[in-house]
């Protein structure tokens, strides 16, 4: 890693393109100075909006491309007319040839999965890369895995994406044995998908040492923060993930329009002003956006397609710490030590057979 | 139906039994006096609760049984030691002998479901029953199906939930053609599990004349009221709707403690009690407690396992609400005639082949 924090931004990826991932870069780089970015889309979309960010200029180099992935193209489509050329292809690319330290892309989930795992490589024993959510919760954060990155789950993916929750929280949180917990509709044994069940049985009689399965888990579990780690998989995890985001706008609205509708609540909110802003921000989704591709040989954020500059800023904001703090590295490191781990004891006879 | 509204309640259901349904039962009395429970339960738990709650006391009958359903047995388990006997069984049983206009239990999910199913029957035309839950969004209120009676389901299981639910839709908000969603993780096509890709595609190219399917939703637009019906499968819709519950109590929370950390904040609390205490209530999930099973010969309503007094009455509100409007006899009807239409325009040749 350079001084600078390198990121290689796909210009052309989520329902806005250039005109939410520029201003987003600039909010992000007012946080961080030290970003450099490389922007990679179509000149004709870039330059404009890029005039009119001087200071995001000053700080980043363009890389022209016409190939732009659609939102709406599955991502055998999206590698076939992409690959080495698309403005996502290029940015994964980038972090790939050591020419930034992450990526970050509002586009097509499938597409980016895709072309991560075709150019990244995964690490050593996963399959499949998951997104792994940071959730507010009321006891602080939790990770919330996966969001959207495969659809349907396995008992083995389930069990995997816990072990990878678990060493992302030991980093992120700095807690030696997390507590994880798999998402069901019922904390009774019985309950739920045959997978999830399964799931459950593997981590209640295996022997993980690393983490501290606690078994099912709710969703008004992942609110409360019951767990360190909530495993899921991909389409109830999203469905999870949006719900809450909407839960959180609709509140917001209700509280604003309640407190406009009497002059008393109106000067109470005057009074309490500095509250509701410290509340605003809490309530805010998109101060969360950005989901990291965990199981890669390398950083990729995926950002919401629908979020505006201020969440894709926070997209960047995730890139930047993963990048600073060297995350993925001691997740990484984190994963292959617990996997080492459970091995040796399997070669030893402890552990599940 | 007499003049009273006749509610049979399993009084053993739920993680709470007694000290939640007796308590909860008497304040749904006091909205709605014209109820007259029959509590069927365990004399020995219902007695001593019910001494201190006189005003139930003189609206209710208790029959006494010894058996109750545990909260985590299977179906199957259930229906072996609990059917003819259990205070589930004999809740549901007296809607069957029109001993009772409506039951409503807090108890095990899935036993629940099969012993409905068991006694009561499904409507023509209907494999499985639904759990409807009626979600507030911004623009008022929406249906959301189903919410766990069943986990997973195949296209034509999430269409015959599109015709239930805006049947349901059309009799409560009033609409003549309601708009239907299936609930998804992308708005593209491409996105999402198989089966929701082909009910979309079968509602799409379908000939449905009472309802207008929208297409792909995503978690966040429940809240937004996009569609008056969300369609999808148990797991999720289950895992939504606690999330969506656990996302609400977390902002109340974090609202709590933002207006109680300064004095101007405290002050302004004072002013504007009365919009909060509006806010509080519109952000209770406990008053959308209540889920009503959809496609069987009689109106059970399944409570929240783990809701307390105040959540327990608003599933009684529901299950008065449903009886005093007629409610299931118009869905049931209008389900009908939908049927029908369908069938005669499949019959002349109209309609998807």
């Amino acid at each position: 890693m350079s001084d600078k924090v390198r990121i290689a931004l796909d210009v052309m990826g989520g329902d806005h393109g250039a005109s939410v991932v520029i201003p987003g870069a600039e909010i992000s780089l007012g946080r961080h100075p030290d970003i450099e970015f490389t922007l990679f889309g179509n000149r004709a979309a870039v330059a404009p909006v890029l005039e009119a960010h001087p200071k995001l200029k000053a700080n980043a180099s363009v890389v022209h491309t016409e190939i732009a992935i659609r939102m709406d193209d599955k991502p055998s489509q999206a590698l076939r007319y992409g690959r080495w050329k698309s403005s996502m292809w290029l940015a994964i690319d980038a972090v790939k040839k050591s020419a930034a330290d992450a990526a970050v892309s509002a586009g097509n989930t499938g597409a980016l999965m895709a072309m991560a795992r075709f150019n990244l490589k995964m690490l050593p024993g996963i399959e499949r890369p998951a997104i792994a959510a940071l959730w507010p919760t009321l006891k602080g954060e939790s990770i919330v895995l996966d969001v959207g990155a495969s659809i349907g789950a396995d008992a083995d993916h389930l069990v995997s994406l816990a072990a990878m929750g678990s060493a992302m929280a030991r980093v992120l949180f700095d807690i030696e044995r997390p507590t994880v917990g798999l998402l069901n509709i019922g904390v009774e044994e019985v309950k739920g998908l045959e997978e999830v069940r399964q799931a459950g049985q593997i981590l209640r009689e295996g022997d993980f040492p690393y983490f501290d399965y606690v078994g099912f888990v709710e969703g008004d579990d992942i609110g409360k923060g019951t767990v360190d780690v909530v495993v899921t998989e991909g389409f109830a995890g999203n469905i999870a993930l949006k719900t809450a985001e909407g839960t959180a706008r609709q509140l917001g609205q209700y509280l604003k329009s309640a407190m406009s509708r009497t002059w008393q609540a109106r000067l109470g909110y005057v009074l309490a002003r500095q509250a509701f802003r410290t509340l605003r921000e809490k309530m805010d989704p998109r101060k969360s956006n950005g989901g990291v591709f965990l199981g890669l040989n390398g950083i990729v954020i995926k950002s919401h397609g629908g979020t505006d500059a201020e969440g894709f800023a926070a997209a960047i904001d995730m890139a930047y710490d993963m990048v600073r703090y060297e995350l993925l590295a001691k997740i990484t490191q984190s994963h292959a030590r617990d996997r080492n781990t459970t091995m040796t004891a399997r070669a030893a006879g402890g552990g599940r057979p």
